[in-house]
């Protein structure tokens, strides 16, 4: 199977990875959440080449995950912010910064931190059911899948 | 800059994509969330080429992400389950579902839900802050680069 034909596919998670699927997108997105607007700031940041920063900055925008915005009539120049859809990708940012923080250290101790601006503390955020208020683990989920007899529960 | 030295960057985020950041490693690992442990279970459920499965595989099992288990000595077969390490990021593919079903969602509807075990809520997971319980929210979540004036807040 190829990625053109997983964009289709019914799993929202392969839908998702159809768009996010790719270190340098995510780390386009990191820089997005950091503030990042102008081509030079998401390259510079990233360390990325000039030409993967400028075609996954266009595919997020075709995405409606970034918008495009002209910021200068002459020369013409664009920033790329998160619309409201990129915005929503920012549990799976702090999802990958919480396990690298937590499985991956860095000798030099955390580079990137989060503070939750209502009450101002330094947060490890963490996965709750909106019903119950109880934590989500792997072990305590059932994973169903549609018109199957699949269901995936971790011991 | 080549993804070989993002493994030792400072960012927590890089390091974590240095080893998730594939389309077909987080597919993988959707299926060892479902309980998938054998070659041919990730194979036949991902669609994925077989020198792609057995690549990313034994790039999982190599980060201790996956563990590489004996479950019959003639011929030789091996399971592939979640280590601790590995079980770390269900919140990041919990994440992706639910981006994929808020932002992408397919004609058929949803192919994968969530049942909190504690509560039996079909749930869609949100992130919370462990101090005081309140939502993690990109616009109220200040993010802080060490050794950096950099603080991204979004408006």
């Amino acid at each position: 199977m190829r990625w053109t034909d997983i964009a289709d596919t019914r799993c929202s998670i392969a839908r998702a990875l159809s768009v996010v699927g790719d270190r340098w997108t995510l780390l386009l997105l990191r820089e997005a959440f950091l503030g990042a607007r102008r081509f030079e700031e998401y390259r510079a940041n990233t360390g990325a080449a000039r030409h993967l920063v400028s075609e996954r900055l266009a595919l997020l925008v075709e995405h409606g995950v970034l918008e495009r915005v002209r910021y200068s009539d002459r020369p013409a120049r664009f920033e790329y912010t998160l619309t409201d859809k990129g915005a929503g990708l920012h549990p799976v940012i702090v999802s990958l910064l919480a396990w690298g923080d937590r499985w991956m250290p860095h000798e030099d101790g955390r580079s990137l931190t989060l503070v939750h601006g209502p009450c101002g503390a330094t947060v490890t955020p963490e996965l709750r059911c909106p019903d119950c208020d109880g934590r989500i683990e792997p072990a305590g989920t059932r994973h169903v899948v549609a018109g199957t007899a699949r269901t995936g529960t971790l011991a």
